[in-house]
């Protein structure tokens, strides 16, 4: 089998770490596998490098940072190479250009445009086993950086180049989990989930795998299995889901939740005016990310809408919105704060009915009030006051995966949504 | 003008350091030259990846080692072209593959084999300022780096193949003195030395400069200087000597010196068993270096040869002489320690006989003993008691340096060699 394995950078942190990732990479290989490993800059220091940065110029140039951050991965993967040779394993550490790994020429957060795996091929069939810096590229001869989450990107980008059997991302959590174990000691370990979920797990705050590299994995049918490189634990499996898989699943795979959310309703906007487009326009183009939106018709003139950002960016976007006013005619702005948002998730949703329906009714049931509901294919999102956040979740936890244990699909088809 | 410009460890040892180089080149600029800049690694940092390297592998592979080093320069690099784009001035780092300096296919110690200087004329023409690597190239796709005093290499290189008008090297030192400042209080700084001179001077222990980077400067006609990063004053040029530029300069440009010095003295060598180069390949191959060689002929059948080697090294190379007392028959080995050595250095030694005669004299009358003797064409070198090294120089200084300064060519010339 070939196995391409990613190492986070609290798996590399130290010496000593990148002594036990290179014992597992060798198991591997002694177990008849080929590997392909890709690793992150060690522990923290990716930020030591950014610091000194910041002591050069308030906003480093693109290119220049893209190249200083690079130093990292290239660290980690030389002496993650060096140990493996030391062990009589042979092993050749590789930059991004030395993989072949192109991308956009643009710096920060670039995107693999394709791999040249003609000397990772070389070296595989050698019985070589290379190390990939994780993270980076290049472009017109230029280092380019893939942004946060970037070496799980390139692990995946890698594994799809070279059609590999598996993904293997090593972090320092064992898998994906029901919901935050913090907040639900009844929470489980997943054994696997769809990569639409774990999208929407990914996004809603389990930040075990960057969303990204789960789109590309989907895409290109990757086989990604999410694991602890502290213990050897069998991970999460993130797979493609079939009809045939979805049967028999909970229809709830996970509780996601997220904090500090804020609540922006723009009151009266008369609707001959595009108002919305302009909006979310100049919201985007001040970088305010804009979650739930929900938009009512008021009459048949005007609608009301309101939407989620973060809280901290609560201040700045109503300036922006309020600065909109004299053009675009609405009523008022109005704005609430101190909210989360908490999400079911479950691919088996797209089948039952009446899941929405169970979520209100033990949000009703624990006295929790909702503010703004949205629903996607397999995830419902209620945003709830921050200080029943872990109460909902709970609750949540209990009436769809605690008690949906035991439960049968038919039974939860039965409920009314 | 071209000018390339080289910055060593410590004056980019800070970020702080780093503006000030960067504020350095933005004037170089201002005067209207073109600049390429050859940076090394801030500080310790070389220092601080090989102690990683250490606790990864008790010899860790050279290949890695290599692809480890690599990153201080990139790191030291896109810092100081991050200044130079924030302070307005454009500027892009370039690594050693991305500089197009292709060496040798050998690690830790490799040599600059040409340098593909398309890239570099590309962003010099465009207006944009260079801030290459030192100490690293590219072979067969994987990065080398050039050994100590690499950068100094780097640059010298860079210069040949850019034909810059000028090689400025900064460093802690604002120049090459007549000797070390610390024994001599009126050593002074040099305006010029020769090649040659600079060549025996930096083997001899001014270690300003790198010998291979000063070999190269003389075989590719590079006109260097070195001064300091840390003022503005003239530093010492190193240059081509003619005939002409011969006349009026003082017979000795500088004493140099060496402590840690050991002596061996191997006795009776029968004369057919080619016996020298049996000994001298056996030290070469355990990697003991041995600087001055004497032999003397006993008589028609056997050859006393005496040869100094650093003092650490003395018992490892005494028993590997030992070893071959059977196979070459010779009659004992002989050691002494604890001693030194004194050299005058000057390419005016050339046409004034008699140098060597004032050298031995100055000795004599400083009643100190001269074990051995070594000449050649531009340097004296006397082997001399250790606690007495100090005493010499000054002596030496005296004769040479201080007193010269108002003497006629023609007053030397007539000693006796």
């Amino acid at each position: 089998m070939l196995v391409v394995q990613k190492y986070g950078g609290t798996s590399v942190g130290s010496t000593e770490r990148i002594r036990l990732v290179a014992q597992r990479i060798q198991n591997t290989i002694a177990r008849g596998h080929q590997c392909v490993v890709v690793v992150s800059a060690m522990g923290h220091s990716t930020d030591a490098l950014v610091d000194l940065a910041k002591e050069i110029a308030d906003v480093p140039d693109a290119r220049e940072m893209d190249s200083l951050l690079a130093t990292g991965e290239q660290v980690s993967a030389s002496l993650l190479a060096m140990r493996l040779v030391h062990m009589g394993t042979p092993a050749q550490s590789l930059t991004g250009w030395q993989a072949g790994i192109a991308t956009e020429d643009v710096h920060g957060n670039a995107r693999v445009t394709s791999i040249e795996t003609a000397r990772l091929r070389q070296l595989i069939d050698s019985g070589i086993t290379p190390i990939v810096t994780g993270f980076q590229g290049i472009a017109n001869g230029n280092i380019t950086t893939l942004g946060r989450g970037g070496s799980d990107t390139s692990a995946v980008a890698l594994a799809a180049a070279l059609h590999a059997d598996i993904c293997e991302i090593y972090t320092d959590v064992d898998g994906v989990y029901t919901t935050d174990p913090r907040v639900v000691q009844a929470a489980r370990k997943l054994t696997e989930v769809s990569y639409d979920e774990m999208l929407e797990l990914a996004n809603l705050g389990a930040q075990v795998l960057h969303p990204r590299a789960v789109e590309n994995a989907k895409h290109f049918a990757v086989p990604l299995v999410v694991r602890s490189s502290f213990s050897d634990e069998e991970g999460t499996s993130v797979v493609a889901i079939t009809e045939q898989t979805l049967e028999g699943r909970q229809v709830v795979t996970g509780i996601a939740f997220e904090r500090q959310v804020a609540r922006i309703a723009v009151i009266g906007v008369p609707l001959q005016q595009h108002g919305l487009a302009t909006i979310f326009s100049e919201l985007a183009s001040h970088g305010v990310n804009v979650d739930v939106i929900v938009q009512s018709v008021v009459d048949a003139a005007a609608v009301d809408v309101s939407f989620t950002v973060h809280e901290p960016d609560l201040t700045k976007a109503v300036g922006i919105v309020e600065s909109l006013q004299e053009s675009l005619h609405f009523t008022r702005v109005e704005r609430q704060s101190d909210l989360a948002k908490v999400s079911i998730v479950g691919a088996g949703m797209i089948s039952n009915p009446g899941v929405a329906a169970r979520m209100f009714v033990t949000l009703r049931d624990a006295n929790i009030a909702v503010h703004m509901v949205s629903t996607s294919e397999i995830k419902v999102s209620c945003v709830v006051p921050a200080d029943d956040v872990e109460r909902a979740v709970k609750a949540l936890h209990v009436t769809f995966v605690e008690a949906d244990a035991e439960a049968s699909l038919s039974e939860a088809g039965s409920a009314v949504k």
